[in-house]
């Protein structure tokens, strides 16, 4: 069991190394010669360890992981790859302390995107890359990409996808994971390049092009700009983005049943009507509001509508800075920040699906009140929902508060006042970014004490694992045999 | 049906009418003829209108109330007792407008606590008298009133009390409706009558302690004086009011438990022992946090105590600003606004009761992760929960979160900024009186435009009956035959 897990691990640390081949290539385009050594020698080191442990797990040959194992080795995956992610930051002496790096590079894989940086355009070129590759490669999820390119895991896989994707009904599209997976990916490799192709097209160079469409398919948000998108201060990047990151939101299976000629299928997905439903309301609402100050209603839609998504989506791009609007404006993206993106999407936050299970829920108990006597049922997709749907929605609402309060009463020892650390809080559960007041949008986290920043690698990390895979180790139970 | 109703509310409009006897008494005693015919002219309308309504409606012999008739009749009684109580408010001019009186009123009834008013002190004695008696009325339940006092109703008896009382789970002292309502009034009674002879005995003037004493176990928070219970400047007076604001935040069967000698069922009680454990541990944090600003270790401790019981059981009194204290207090007494009183005592808010609901559902999950074949089931109490009660409690907790999230947005129309319209929405939806920024401790409401304070009044009273009361109108299910 130990000695598969090795395995496993092996391969998962040769697959991420292995992706310090891109970041180096932008190294070399902007003769970036010193900085790309930052990625070359934790490279070396990385391929010999995991030959070596590869070897040492070979004669291994489990299939089965148990549920427990699952989870650990989930766990273990992803905090060695934020270590490993960090490495490159620190060794290229862009940041001062190493929980500034590691920080950084939690933010990145958990597709966050808060940074301690106040002036990322001084970082050369392919650490800026990287930063942004980073969020590819936690959007979709590494261990997604490990189980598509090694097919060695049977049902346990599964355990393990679960473990790392999101929402609460973890749908499968093949029977087979490891089938699943390669489809997942391939998508997210597709859309990808799409939008790097149209961010070319309106004239951004093509590794900014790459870097963004990384930041914006993972729901990401960091940027190589100071200014963020809004630096390109062009209206077709911006809607562009916008699209892109409106994509990145919706579950990623649906995309499948668009290949495969289902539409009908993806017609009938509520979650898909209901996160469209917000959109465009908050959209209509927040152009509104703001028109006063923009004058023009075009952009006002334009800056609504990039803002909106990029908080649901929990990206964190910006345009413009929210915590300048007036006060409704402000409510609507506060609000957003408490929903997040759809079930099976890069994005992060509650999640859609969950906040619609409880609506339906309370829309049946008003039912129950006027008709004491009648049995009511929970529909989604037009099928009768799970049962146990509300009771596993009510358990993970209550861990997700208690995450969230417990981050703001952290934050409020760093000296953030109540409005920061509370949307400091939500933020990093979510993955968003951004926050208000202190950390609001033209802000960043580097003035936070260290014990803060740790804090926070903690939540963004389970909260891009949906709580259960980091939170289950602090149950006495887990330990029990 | 309906003239069984009239009669109802008949009966009801003289108990309240009847209540102005004692702010009339207050008047006489200070002297202030001028303000007594306040309440002397809507008594005697009040008493006529009664009659005729009795005399009309005494014919009608049904004693069973559908389920729907009771709600609409609870409601209409609210919303009528909130207009009578405003009556004396407008009569007196002590107040610019309607909308001030009506805001005034409800705040009174549903025991929220936020005035209009900057100067109290300026009003009359017993107008303030009745501002205080309102809160008293309130919080037991005019509608528990009623039916101790009118052994009319049957079966249909319950429905009302459930419409009015707070909680997931209703629970009957006796098997008779009238005979529970009965020793609810009496044990509120004689808890007012205690802590009034307390609060002589420290030095208060009689009208003013009996006033507090009102206040006090209706959780409300209004005061006769600007700096609330600061102003007497006296820990003898502050401790009392403090161990009533928590005894008052009690579910009031376990007083009941007590009297009839079965001390070890209140000591099973789930929900107390939560509810007394978050005290503890709130005053703990808050009193160690403080204490560098106040130096003196008792002080901190008097304050804290002060400050945490005020907002968890939704009262509102002050004796010292929190919004002046550093992030970690503020956090506390902001975590404490989402929490709320025991079910079944006269506290507002989410209620304790519901999060641990929440949180042993969680708990389950997590057990049930680990062992996937295992059947988990919610002990409240040392018994089996009930199956469905996870199910109320997530509705309740979808629909509190949308009026919370709605008052929010409409508070923001009104000038409020971002932290101050959320905390207005928490403090206006769970009936506890200050929140944070504009509408801290040592701010008043007076300066909202009217159609916020008419959202605000509609926020209390459906906060006060636990939303379903008044938000059934609202469903299109409920007027269908």
């Amino acid at each position: 069991m130990f000695l598969f897990v090795l395995r496993l691990i092996s391969f998962l640390l040769a697959i991420v190394a292995f992706t310090f081949v891109l970041p180096v290539l932008c190294g070399l385009w902007y003769g970036e010669i010193q900085t790309v050594f930052c990625f070359i020698i934790p490279f070396v080191v990385c391929m010999l360890i995991a030959a070596v442990m590869w070897f040492v797990g070979k004669s291994q040959k489990t299939k089965q992981l148990s549920s427990r194992g699952g989870y650990i080795l989930v766990a273990i995956a992803w905090i060695m790859t934020c270590f490993l992610g960090a490495v490159p930051l620190f060794l290229s002496g862009t940041m001062e302390s190493f929980t500034d790096v590691f920080f950084e590079s939690v933010s990145g894989f958990s597709t966050t995107g808060a940074t301690v940086l106040s002036d990322v355009e001084s970082l050369p070129h392919c650490i800026n890359f990287w930063r942004m590759q980073m969020h590819w490669l936690g959007g979709m999820g590494i261990i997604v990409l490990t189980v598509a390119l090694l097919p060695l895991l049977g049902v346990g896989g599964f355990q393990l996808i679960k473990a790392e994707t999101t929402g609460p009904d973890k749908g499968k599209i093949t029977p087979k994971i490891a089938t699943t997976a390669k489809i997942l990916w391939f998508i997210y490799f597709g859309m990808t390049l799409l939008e790097t192709f149209l961010l070319v097209l309106c004239g951004m160079p093509f590794w900014d092009a790459l870097a963004h469409s990384f930041s914006t398919l993972g729901t990401g948000g960091f940027s190589s700009k100071n200014s963020s998108i809004g630096f390109y201060n062009s209206p077709s990047i911006e809607w562009i983005c916008c699209i892109f990151m409106l994509l990145s939101g919706i579950n990623f299976s649906l995309y499948f049943l668009i290949i495969t000629g289902k539409i009908k299928e993806v017609f009938k997905n509520t979650e898909l009507k209901a996160y469209l439903l917000l959109l465009f309301a908050s959209i209509a609402i927040v152009s509104v509001v703001i028109l006063p100050q923009y004058k023009d209603l075009l952009t006002s839609i334009r800056l609504a509508a990039f803002q909106v998504v990029t908080i649901v989506t929990t990206t964190g791009f910006a345009t413009a800075d929210f915590t300048n609007w007036v006060s409704p404006a402000q409510f609507i993206i506060f609000l957003l920040m408490f929903v997040g993106g759809c079930s099976g999407s890069t994005g992060g936050g509650f999640k859609v699906i969950r906040w619609v299970v409880l609506g339906k829920q309370a829309s049946n108990e008003i039912r129950h009140i006027l008709h004491p006597h009648g049995v009511f049922t929970i529909r989604i997709n037009n099928e009768p929902g799970r049962k146990d749907l509300v009771f596993s929605v009510a358990a993970f609402g209550f861990l997700y508060a208690v995450l969230v309060f417990l981050t703001t009463f952290v934050s409020t020892f760093g000296g953030l006042d109540l409005i920061s650390a509370f949307t400091a809080a939500l933020s990093m559960v979510g993955n968003i970014g951004p926050g208000f007041g202190l950390v609001g949008p033209s802000e960043n986290y580097g003035f936070l004490v260290p014990f803060v920043k740790w804090w926070y690698c903690f939540a963004m990390l389970a909260g891009r694992l949906e709580l259960y895979t980091l939170i289950l180790f602090f149950f006495p139970t887990f330990w029990k045999k």
